[in-house]
Formats: C-alpha cells, sequence, structure tokens
C-alpha cells in the first residue's frame, strides 16, 4: 500500500497512481510482452518497484499469442448461419463465437450474449474486429487469450526477470453489464494480486459485521486502468498502477466468476 | 485532462491520481458535507482545482441528509411478511426496500434484486444497516438519497463557493453484478462529469467504426474510488481523483441506467 505521512496532522494518506504508459507499438505475433512492458515504463520515465500492478489490454496480449484468426479460413455451421441470421453478424465470426462458448445466453440484432468457455458472460464472447492488423487488408477475427491467467504469471516471471520487481498483473478488457448502459473495464485474467478480497469477519464501525463482504478489487482495478486506456486510435494498452491497497497473493481469474448455480440472471 | 510532458521522449503521460482523504468523522444529520470535504482536502495537504473529481460515498451523503429511518417507526405490510419469509431479512427493512423500489426482480433467501425507484437494478434497494449511528442503540436503515444527481449538483456548488474551483462530483455505491462474484464501485449520482461518454463515429487504428463505444465513465471512476475507501472501519468514504481524461459537461445517473425495453435480463 502507499502510505503517506501528512507531515500535518500525522495522518496516513492513501494513494492510488495509474499512469497510462505511451508509445507502444502495434503489437505482433510473438512479439515479447515483457520487453514491449520494459521500454514502456522507461520511456513514461517510471521504474517499476515490487507491489505495482501492471494491466494490460486484452488486445496485445491476444495479438501477441498470435490469437488473430482470418476469417477467410473459417467455415461456419448450420448453426453459425442460423445465429448470424438472428444477430445479423457475419456467420463466420459467429461461427468463432460459438466456438469459444460453452453456451449462448441471449440473442437479438447486434446482440449476442455467451458463457464463454472461460466462463465470462459477456458479449460476441470477446471476439474483436477492430484495431486487428489483418495484413493483406484481410479480415481477421482477435479472440481472447487460451488462459489468460497464465498469460498474466507469464508476464509476472518474465518482469520479474527483467527488472528484478515482483508486480502484480492484471489483463483487462470491456464489458456490457446487465442493467446499466456503456461499457467498464473488467479483468479476465490476474497474477499476484487478488481477483476477489474477502473482508467477512471485519467489523464495522459499530462493531455490526459488514453486509458487504467480498469486493471484486481486480475489476475494480481492471475499470480504473480502462479509464485511461481509452478507446480511439490514442489509447494506451498499459496502465503502471502504484499503491494497490489490498494484500498480494497468488489468484486466478475463477474466483470473480459466479457459479452457474448460483447465478439468478441467465 | 492530467498531461504531462516527458522530457525524453517528448510524449504525454496520461496520469490519474486518486487520493483517499482520511480523518473524516462520522456524518450525522444536518452536517455541512461542503465543509466536510474542504477540511479533508486541506488535512490531506492538498489544493482542489478545477477540473479534479471528488467521489464522495453514499453513506455520508445519505447520513448527512436525514436519510436514516428507525426501523421501530416502521410498519410492514402483508407483502412485505410475506417477502421477508423468502429472504429471511426483518420485515421492515423488507417494508422499506419495497417502498424505495419499482418492482422486485429476484427473491431468494439472502437476497432480494429490486429495481429502485431511480432505475438502479440492486441488492436490497441500496438500503444498509451497516455503519449506521442509531444512537440509543435503537436499530436503523439508511436510504439512499431522495435525488443523488441533486445531492451531487449542491454539492458541487457548494465546493465552487467554498474553494472556488469547478470540481465534477461523482456518488458512489457498492453494487453485485450479475455473473461475477463480488461488488465493485458504482455511481449513482453525478456532477459536473460525463455518466456516459460516447465514442461513436471514432475511427480505430485500421479506420474501421469503433465496436465499443459507449464507455461508463462515472462507474469507471467510481470503481476505482471504490478501491481506495475500503470496506472497514477505516474506510475512506471521499476520494480526490485528479486527471479525470474526459471533458467536462453536465450530466446525470440516468444516461447509465439501461432503458426496460432494451434490457434482456429482467
Amino acid at each position: 500500500m502507499c502510505l503517506r505521512l501528512d507531515p500535518r496532522a500525522g495522518l496516513t494518506v492513501r494513494e492510488l497512481t495509474l499512469v497510462a504508459l505511451p508509445g507502444i507499438p502495434e503489437v505482433e505475433h510473438g512479439a515479447s510482452l515483457v520487453e514491449l512492458l520494459r521500454s514502456a515504463v522507461e520511456r513514461a520515465g517510471k521504474t517499476l518497484e515490487s507491489g505495482d500492478v501492471l494491466v494490460v489490454a486484452q488486445k496485445i496480449v491476444s495479438k501477441a499469442e498470435g490469437r488473430s484468426v482470418r476469417l477467410a479460413e473459417v467455415t461456419p455451421s448450420a448453426r453459425a448461419f442460423e445465429l448470424a441470421h438472428i444477430v445479423e453478424k457475419d456467420p463466420r465470426l459467429v461461427e468463432l463465437m460459438l466456438h469459444e462458448s460453452r453456451a449462448v445466453l441471449r440473442a437479438k440484432p447486434g446482440v449476442l450474449i455467451v458463457e464463454h468457455r472461460l466462463g465470462f458472460v459477456m458479449a460476441s464472447a470477446g471476439i474483436d474486429q477492430s484495431n486487428v492488423a489483418g495484413g493483406n487488408g484481410e479480415e481477421t477475427a482477435l479472440l481472447l487469450p487460451e488462459d489468460p491467467d497464465a498469460s498474466a504469471r507469464r508476464i509476472q516471471e518474465g518482469v520479474r526477470n527483467a527488472c528484478g520487481a515482483v508486480v502484480g498483473i492484471v489483463i483487462n478488457d470491456s464489458f456490457g453489464r446487465a442493467w446499466r448502459n456503456g461499457v467498464t473495464g473488467v479483468a479476465v485474467g490476474v497474477a499476484g494480486i487478488p481477483a476477489l478480497v474477502d473482508l467477512r469477519g471485519r467489523p464495522d464501525r459499530e462493531g455490526r459485521p459488514l453486509r458487504v463482504t467480498q469486493v471484486a478489487a481486480a475489476d475494480e482495478l481492471a475499470a480504473a486502468a480502462s479509464l485511461l486506456m481509452g478507446q480511439s486510435d490514442e489509447g494506451c494498452p498499459v496502465v503502471l498502477a502504484r499503491g494497490f491497497p489490498y494484500a498480494r497473493r497468488a489468484s486466478s481469474i475463477g474466483e470473480l466468476i459466479r457459479p452457474r448455480a448460483e447465478d439468478m440472471f441467465r
């Protein structure tokens, strides 16, 4: 935690600082994310410290891992054609969405909500056509990383080897929500910081047990970083966060996924 | 926007800084939030600047506005008794939840999801029993502010008069979500910053229109602040945010509420 003693009152002031690292180039398959992060941190005039968290946009992780698919190579199934007609999307894209999903939850023109194979309930299985360099004008789609937690752990390990700092990693994406307009940043992969923080047992000011007991800390950090990443061509896909207030530990994104049996909105 | 020229590369570095203001006392009905904010900012050794955003926990806004209700004065209706049996809560609390709501969406032991009269789909109509000073050991419940946008505008106006700075205000609360575990901070009232930012029309790097077009910026900031506020007795109910990256404008929380007709998960 980033604590600073206030000289006037002797109070501790908690600060969280987020810095969007500029100048990150278009990421190609096989690019070293660690080298890219290292040089971006340096360019921003910063030094990584243990306890820092790097929030990395899913998009560049997927690109580096070669999760781009050429649509010309996709053959839609009959079910993909059927759904594509309902949702008014390219049948090849819908085929990829189905392939990445366990179940279709909702389908209407413009919208396909699925349960992703990783457990996320999300639109379009997270498959993105924008900002993907297809080369030769080819149409491509970008899938989520195969295993975003493993991606996060690899980046964490690589940063430790390259910079000597034990940082947390959050891979984030923008999800729509039920009931509320607009997307917000959410975590899809995590390493080194708790995805979910359990406050059960801590009493409130009057000594009553807390009503709110579990905080989706990785999602809150993902949202904070998303605010700085932007969505346009000036987007910064990496944010350095200093002052994450919860104790570090090994974690997995599964902590944030509500089991189907406990879910009331499918 | 908080832009800083990096002397090494000539690049601009976007920063967002969040500071949890310490030492805020228990808030009583009739307390001046503006005076409380002003002195908390000063205690933290900060000076408010135009463009800053103050994120204020719903709890202290409600307390200052006298939204605390003595449970002894609540007479549950037959419907409240019925629902209380299902959700295993105090019938007087359930009566208040019903009174604050337009519709009940889900009810099961421990959980009551409603559409709040302000349009939020949320648990327990945002009614909170923890951290409420009831005095004399009386049981009380704390309701959301009558009109959180109006509360936010009043605070904004008061801060302008007291400090000369035109700041944005977000009133935040912690909501559970569909599909994901844990609560995150969300905005329930807003003044001076856009609740929703529309990026439609901006092209991506390849010149394609953006797929993701509307960002719930106030929610992302509310989540960021929530990360610092904590939930325990050391909680800081006010966060000063510097570097919110979107243009200021008049706004309302209604921008974030998906119209019932467009909602697929009720």
